[in-house]
């Protein structure tokens, strides 16, 4: 297999009308071949209208024929072997071990969504059998099912090139819940892209599926993103990326004639509660492991620890001391891009050039794209002040709020916006306090991780990635997790439908 | 116990500032006593203040405490007596079995929804345990349940004075699902909303809930309303009215600095198929029960079967033999208000006066707000041609597409907008054909109804009310049944979260 340049509409590879681009090299900035073609108004009606051909015969497959394509999907990205963990790494600037971990998870992730079709195949389903006894009136025979929405538009992430991006949740979601998907690629790492997207037109033919399954569309700018979401053949949306491109999507789609659900996931600084008996006990020991979940990936995680609150004391400057120490031994990693990395060492460098903020480590990053972590204080009565101090920064920089006490603690906790996560840590004798403030934080994030970090999303029927605007769009669900297939299934009710006709309808786990 | 006019806000009786009004008897237009202050910022804010001050004791509470209140809700309606049912029958013109029956339907439907809470208090919890053993690295223990958005406003719907006002549906989901409401209160039946308000708030004192969990606002116009969207600490909004209403609610929703979600109940014409067999052996009974559907209320029923599609031939004549004298021989009917019956009489107007559309029947109006039935037909090209005849009249009146052939009447099916329900009507020898459109009704629908009528919607686990844009703004929810509670409920997943801590979350069933 080779990379061509191309966008996949359906079974064909059409070159794209529209401004052309290639892939950079992050490590060195250099273009790489091929060229890529960008997808225009022809390219997205084709895609869109192949969608809509294939919605209804794709919705009536089989629970486990659908589960059959999704492991089709993971052996055909597995087949791509080096040729795929190369481009990628050399797209993203990602180390070898985090690409391969990446690929081993979004293959595993297919798996995850297979295997919640093949397990349940009827839960979500509910009937109510007809009582003709019933007074005063009889009770008709009612069945709830949940049918998917339509076509939806994914758009790939840049932080993770395989696993939230062309064959990630989001597509693995949708497609198991029973509708065609049209990706979006990331412009950051198209070659990766057409890599996958080509595994998965192998799969949709393999299984002998109609080819509008599945189309993956280039283009640098954001038209053809806005084109798709406004297309009225798209029934809902999956994005990941910033809070800009969530908003303007959002704003898209509730614009529209018939407005359609947009499920983006966008910032969060995931603040890290420390709390008094942990970090004294063993705050140097929290200080290095937050050090670790800081630098993972180059910070370039939704789930990467912004924020730390605690109340200050030696506690507090064990945990500094410790973190501080393992951040000087972090070496200096490539950002996926370089406007990303532009944007952390902007973001860095007003926090470093705040008065009211201490810099407890910032290094010179040693050449043009590989990036240093940076930690930062400032008091509560400084970040409550200062609302430019709760912005993300995205990447391998945080910043520590000192509190006075547990009551300031809770209310720097009360102002901030919406999180995919909130991590805190306790030994026995916070559990106290931390009962206190646990109501307080069951409503400002999707998932609450106790003596851990938010990174490293566990992909399971448990997992809640998600949470309040603005971390997401819609905090009534999830991206990752087998939860996930509800975002595309709307439930009908058949009251009174003979049996034999009950057997047209599409069937669904959750 | 009286009515007093008066906004609840809280345990407090509060005077509105802003423009007063009186309720209107619907069969004579005299107004009636007391004059209703209509609420202002300040009676608006102190509402949404005390419902944010609630969520956190509110949400807390357990699932059994919460049935224990919704069952209080009935008692204390039920208790209203004679009250209530006089005072409703002359805010609505609606006749006394009517509310009878729907106050004997409010009560059952928050049984309903305390029985879902009693039953299921882990439904709707997933819980995956730790594997330390795990390789590469450990599971940690997850578990994920589904916590109360926050306040929700709720807005009382003009034809059904009890079942979807100030305690109704949305209202009872939502105290159900551990959110506190702010009802604003339909100017149509201000007595009947106070009177249910006054038993909603002496529950709340009588469970010794925080006062905050209820409270009901007057208002004429929009403003009051879209103010209460507009609302930082409203999280979520119920509505049933109009398209228009609800689309300019789901603007203000979409605007907010932090978007919420909007479940509007708006439009829908709810098709009926007739299929050739079932016409064949039964067109003239088919017909009769459509009339007795169409009157039902005087056809002020979101389910009211406004279209009716059917090949045309000696069977669809029979049908509107059975059809036109049913509805001869029904009374005039007092509509909800004034303004109702104008639209009325303005749309029963505008389709007789239409050269291809054929009046069937359409009897002068016996006095100024009684209205009368008006059935109408066309054919299949004028229908597709004129977009202005697939509008919701609303009120007993319908429209016949006569059909040259199945094919026609899949395209014309296929033209659709979104609907609460579709009817169709088949015989043993229809199922193949009935099997053919079934894939594209299911897209179309909410709830597909066999031999019968959308008209009479069951509250059970298994109903679905709601369906795709326009019939509602989120087809992926019901307004009645239990599933609605997920309508006011988010995930929150807890990761190694001690034992003693998870007690302090709350717990939902669904």
């Amino acid at each position: 297999m080779a990379i061509h340049g191309t966008s996949l509409i359906g079974q064909r590879d059409i070159v794209g009308s529209e401004t052309t681009f290639r892939a950079i090299e992050a490590t060195t900035g250099r273009p790489l071949d091929p060229v890529f073609g960008g997808a225009g108004k022809a390219e997205l009606e084709q895609a869109c209208a192949l969608a809509a051909d294939a919605f209804a015969a794709y919705r009536s497959t089989s629970p486990s024929d659908r589960a059959a394509f999704l492991d089709q999907i993971g052996v055909n990205i597995a087949a791509l072997g080096e040729l795929l963990i190369e481009r990628c790494m050399s797209e993203t600037g990602l180390p070898r071990p985090r690409i391969e971990g990446e690929r081993a998870r979004t293959i595993g992730q297919l798996r995850h969504f297979a295997d919640a079709l093949r397990d349940g195949p009827h839960i979500g389903e509910r009937h109510t059998p007809a009582d003709p006894e019933r007074k005063p009136l009889p009770r008709p025979d009612l069945r709830l099912r949940h049918l998917p929405l339509g076509p939806v538009a994914v758009f790939g992430a840049s932080n993770f090139p395989l696993a939230f991006s062309v064959a990630g949740g989001d597509t693995a979601s949708a497609l198991a819940a029973g509708c065609p998907v049209v990706v979006k690629a990331h412009p950051a790492h198209p070659g990766t892209s057409e890599l996958v997207g080509r595994a998965v037109r192998d799969a949709v033919k393999a299984c002998a599926l109609p080819e509008g399954v599945f189309s993956l569309l280039f283009g640098v700018g954001n038209d053809i993103g806005q084109r798709l979401v406004a297309d009225p053949r798209i029934k809902a949306v999956g994005f990941t990326g910033s809070r800009q491109g969530g908003m303007a999507l959002m704003r898209t789609a509730a614009e529209r004639p018939e407005p359609i659900p947009v499920y983006a996931e966008m910032s969060s600084i995931n603040p890290v509660f420390l709390f008094p008996a942990a970090l004294a006990t063993r705050g140097e020991g929290i200080g290095r492991a937050f050090a670790a979940a800081l630098t993972l990936g180059a910070g370039q995680f939704c789930t990467n620890p912004g924020l730390v609150l605690a109340v200050d004391g030696d506690g507090l400057e064990a945990f500094i001391g410790g973190a501080v120490e393992a951040l000087h031994q972090s070496p200096p990693q490539t950002m996926l891009t370089a406007g990303i990395f532009d944007a952390y060492c902007r973001g860095v460098d007003f926090l470093g050039g705040q008065l009211r903020v201490e810099t407890l480590t910032k290094e010179p990053t040693s050449d043009a794209s590989a990036a240093r972590p940076a930690l930062f204080a400032t008091t509560a009565v400084d970040f409550l002040e200062d609302k430019r101090l709760h912005e993300e920064v995205f990447g391998a920089a945080s910043l520590i709020v000192r509190c006075r006490d547990q009551d300031e603690m809770s209310r720097v906790a009360a102002t901030l916006e919406g999180q995919l996560t909130i991590a805190i840590h306790i030994d026995e004798e916070d559990h106290p306090s931390a009962r206190a403030l646990l109501p307080l934080l069951e409503t400002k994030a999707g998932r609450l991780v106790v003596n851990g970090f938010g990174t490293g999303v566990e992909v399971d029927h448990a997992m809640v990635h998600g949470g309040p605007f603005p971390a997401t769009s819609d905090g009534r669900s999830t991206s990752v997790g087998s939860l996930a297939i509800r975002r595309f299934l709307r439930p009908v009710c058949y009251q009174n439908m003979p049996g034999r006709l009950l057997s047209v309808g599409c069937n669904i786990a959750e």
